[in-house]
């Protein structure tokens, strides 16, 4: 880093799926950052106190602040450290293939965890969460299998790494998504993904660190 | 286009937010195209068929065929006009304001669509359908007016277009979003926005044409 360059600081809470895949993109590139932990259950949520909301008016981890601005949303943070900090290449370089890992992210960005984040859940209420969050989940789960079918190698496209594929909250059987599975278990066996892991944040209690 | 050249096929509905934002960038970059509508009420739901099915696992619209492939997700097709057909521009030059207009996109496309697409309204039932689909436009549009007073010009992100704001199908008040009013009323001025809206395409219904 240069001189008078400032550390990137991630606005992150420790069992965010959105947070742990920037956490990901961070050590696959070999970032150095620093850590401000945004408890979302502590004193109410702690993503609603006044000075997060004037970082994240969406109220929501993570956020990265780097180069002087603040990044919200887990892909546009990606998409900047990609287009910022090119190597190591998170990105397949044919642009049918980036689109293929775009349309897989956003399947999972859009498709199945704005279903299941904690203000949504409040909303279904308490009684409802567990179908609603598991009927969102293998609906999507459903749609990225017969997806991955035709993309995937190793990894979600070909055998390349991106930061797509994120954690499991939901107690959901993972049979019938045999593609997901594999790709799943190769990727927890990675470096960059064990680092990032939840249960090994500066902010994850003692009793869920592993 | 060359000899051989395939015109890409869209896949989209008339009213569907998601179509008409790719009908933006297609028009926006003058890209010839032909429509096949699939009606989301029809039929219990044109989507569904095994042949969309086949197209498009998560039965949704817009989907593209283009160069061999089809893509879905409607900002991962943008990205990829965007790297294989440059001019003109959907995304500005600077990394930091293309990271703002991917934060805007994201904002949009993971915080607020999703929470009122038909399949998720289908769920919560149809007594609940408007509260629920007005209290995630309000809590996402608070966040995005905070958002564009930093970021918009006469546009989300400065003075360049990007096709990130999409049609309000929710009576909801615009007056506490001036921002947002204003940048949805310059952006509803454009030619692109103009032929793409849903109350033009091959699929809307006369009824509902102007």
């Amino acid at each position: 880093p240069q001189a008078g360059y400032i550390i990137p600081i991630l606005y992150s809470y420790f069992r965010s799926s959105c947070s742990w895949r920037v956490r990901i993109a961070l050590a696959l590139k070999n970032i150095d950052y620093e850590t401000v932990a945004v408890n979302l259950t502590k004193d109410g949520g702690q993503q609603f106190s006044e000075e997060f909301q004037a970082l994240n008016p969406m109220k929501q981890v993570p956020a990265l602040k780097i180069d002087g601005i603040t990044i919200s949303q887990s892909l546009a943070i990606i998409e900047y450290l990609e287009e910022t900090r090119p190597t190591p290449r998170l990105l397949p370089q044919d642009p049918k293939k980036r689109a293929q890992v775009r349309m897989v992210s956003d399947l999972i960005a859009s498709g199945i965890q704005p279903l299941q984040n904690l203000s949504v859940l409040k909303q279904v209420g308490q009684e409802n969460q567990l179908t609603w969050a598991q009927q969102a989940i293998t609906s999507g789960f459903n749609a990225l299998e017969q997806t991955l079918q035709s993309t995937a190698g190793r990894f979600c496209v070909g055998d390349e790494v991106s930061p797509s594929l994120g954690r499991l909250r939901f107690k959901v059987d993972l049979t019938p998504y045999p593609t997901i599975s594999r790709i799943n278990k190769s990727l927890l066996a990675l470096e960059a993904f064990h680092v990032s892991h939840p249960c090994r944040q500066p902010d994850t209690p003692p009793e869920l660190r592993a």
